[in-house]
């Protein structure tokens, strides 16, 4: 089955075609891809000056998705979309992917399928080549991986131009917090059909400074933590001011836990948390005005810590707590 | 305990620093790391012309190692070598790797360091550094799985040269075919212990036209098989060319099986398979006389198939077989 599922993969996914002298061969845009899937590896040109920039995430049947409960192309797609939001959170574009699958023996070849589509499916949306993988057959439950390879930004046309990533360790006191989106409850659905911030990104980084980013996957509390820990500075935020997701508000009346308590510690919203320093603060709320697509909620400062403020401008300390696999 | 892991990881591998302007982070050699582990993505710099070569594969308990038989380090080791091999069998120099870890509920975090020790004891003597990952604690068996990056080589000095990497699918009718080491039975220990054939691929791409290239994983006969059939050419191995392991013979006594046949059909030898054109030839087997690195064993025929022919001459065609995961 293996085989069989890799002679089709092969024509599915970006061809390996004869290329010696550094000519590119990509899958709608320009991913430079030189050579892909049905070799021991596969090869991407270098972007100039721009740096390769790689992530890989997991996710596990009974963790992260379950069988059963949500289709195979939804679980093929989430392979591939908690990658991308690690790109976003890098103001990184991706290229490439692999898809890495362990399958329970009692899948077919059509079940694999079913998952490739998926993968495939948010790949072509964001002109990402699938360039390998590996599949193997066992006796566990499904795990689905994947790296992501992307490059970093650089100003299109300006050579020499110094490619820049939006670090985490690099927020400054002073700088605003903003947040896309909104937070909690993603476990009522969210966290299968999220659409990572790549695009969002994008349009931040080649119009305004960022001083550092992630994206909230264990929580907004947790990753926001972890950029406040990492740049040395601490978070306030204005309780008020949070984004909460409608599934929030319903996992609220379920559980009596508060909707804005879900949004601080649910994990895998897939949400960009950035710091944006307060010069570029006006211009930023200017531009996305009226799109709710980004919200200011706090702001990093300089005693290090984690507080909630409240409409009286009072301050509560707060342990960050989300998700922990 | 993941959170505690990562901690500690962070201190081990490659270090994330400050980078404005393009300056190189390296362990060691030049691995052009620009941000490493602890971050959402890490960064490489691009090598000039030399584009990046990118591979994945993932080892699973009771598929490709047994918890309890092997220890911890040498499975950690293993899931490296794995990916280093495939990298030598394009003849492209590895740089960096990431680590994913599924680990069962019940490994403590000192299990997850003796993986992490395996994994990095290989990586540190080929130069390799470990710039990210995933790890995940779940209620299935251990998965370690990695994802390997290197550059293609290139001409030291000579700008402007083209980079040159070994395809699968580039072997000619007359082309030599060449293998390192010896075959068979490394399911006795070599599975786990063997070392990537990276150096000797170097030693190669420097010195050497090859027409194309592979890896045995699957074993001697299907990876020949692949190079063959994707180069739509065939094969004839002389049978008494044949380097077979002193594990093979130790197999065959066990399970009557002739020790060529296990040579031929027995997974994970992870040694390299090469088609070197006629007039490299004798210059490549003067080169490694008396090394015992490199043993001519048939060639590459216009006429597709795969035959073995015996010490008169004789021609059997042969259905290649071996592990198939």
């Amino acid at each position: 089955m293996e085989r069989e599922f890799h002679r089709w993969l092969k024509k599915q996914a970006a061809p390996a075609q004869a290329c010696d002298s550094g000519s590119s061969v990509s899958a709608g845009s320009d991913t430079g891809v030189k050579l892909g899937i049905g070799d021991d590896a596969a090869v991407i040109r270098s972007f100039g000056e721009s740096g390769f920039v790689v992530s890989t995430d997991t996710i596990a049947d009974g963790t992260h998705f379950t069988i059963g409960e949500h289709s195979l192309q939804r679980i093929g797609r989430k392979g591939l979309a908690v990658n991308l939001s690690d790109l976003a959170a890098m103001g990184a574009i991706p290229t490439a992917a692999l898809l890495t699958l362990m399958l329970p023996r009692k899948f077919t070849i059509d079940d694999a399928k079913q998952l490739f589509y998926g993968f495939q499916d948010l790949a072509a949306e964001f002109d990402v080549s699938i360039i390998g993988g590996d599949t193997n057959r066992w006796d566990g439950a499904l795990v689905v991986g994947a790296t992501i390879i992307g490059r970093e930004y650089s100003e299109p046309g300006i050579t020499g131009s110094t490619p820049r990533i939006w670090r985490l360790d690099t927020a400054r006191p002073g700088d605003n917090i903003f947040v896309s989106g909104r937070f909690g409850g993603s476990i009522l659905g969210r966290h299968l059909d999220f659409r990572p911030r790549v695009r969002l990104a994008q349009q931040l980084i080649r119009n305004f400074e960022v001083n550092a980013a992630t994206d909230a996957s264990d929580s907004l509390s947790l990753d926001l933590a972890a950029v406040a820990t990492a740049s040395g500075v601490g978070v306030e935020l204005e309780t008020g001011s949070i984004p909460i997701a409608a599934a929030a508000a319903e996992l609220s009346q379920r559980d009596g836990i508060s909707p804005v308590r879900h949004a601080l510690t649910d994990g895998e919203d897939f949400e960009l948390i950035l710091a944006v320093p307060p010069s570029e603060t006006s211009r930023l709320i200017e531009t996305f005005s009226g799109q709710n697509e980004l919200t200011m909620i706090g702001q990093f400062v300089s005693e290090q810590g984690f507080w909630l403020v409240d409409s009286q401008g009072r301050r509560e300390p707060m342990d960050p707590a989300g998700y922990s696999h």
